[in-house]
């Protein structure tokens, strides 16, 4: 796989100035969360190798794992094709979720076709 | 795993009014692209059961695969904890991203761990 190195700079960010983060299990391939990196939290994340985002309600940066201790290790980040979403291949310690569920999304949607 | 059935105006919109889908190969659980979804497309695609969003370039609705013959069948969508992100699990007919390759994340970004 092709390896690319983009500085907070050189990404595409949504109308808040932020990337979304897409965060996927390293092993089992299940997706776990989506959060969102402002500048401070993509460059302490490559510089730690532990996931940390920027929390839109607490609105300051978030360690995952600092209060919960359910840290999300890096295995690899990936960059998509317009470069405007992060791919997060993670060790997850114990639940992504704040509910305790291992992801969180643990409902499915009734889809009107059947 | 819960079932839930939820209207557009039920679901946390981002700043744009949008919400963000990430799109996961049914099979082999790699995830393929991230995409957006307005009222429209949200509602097209649970009634047609094809993925369909809204193309922020264009500006219009996008059933993926309508020029590219590259569709993407629903096999379950779920929504997360805070509903504002859909997972949209599917059957990928050829390549998901518009460059040819299976996924749109198809580069690892270099770390400056290691």
């Amino acid at each position: 796989m092709e390896e690319v190195s983009l500085t907070w700079e050189m990404l595409k960010k949504n109308s808040d100035g932020m990337v979304p983060v897409v965060v996927q299990d390293y092993e089992s391939g299940d997706v776990l969360m989506a959060a969102y990196m402002n500048k401070d939290a993509y460059e302490q994340t490559l510089k730690t190798g532990t996931m940390t985002y920027w929390s839109r309600s607490r609105q300051k940066l978030w360690v995952k794992g600092e209060t919960s201790g359910h840290f999300q290790h890096v295995r690899e980040l990936r960059i998509d094709c317009d470069e405007d979403t992060i791919l997060a291949r993670v060790e997850q310690t114990g639940a992504a979720c704040h509910t305790g569920h291992r992801s969180c999304f643990y409902r499915r949607l009734k889809p009107e076709i059947q």
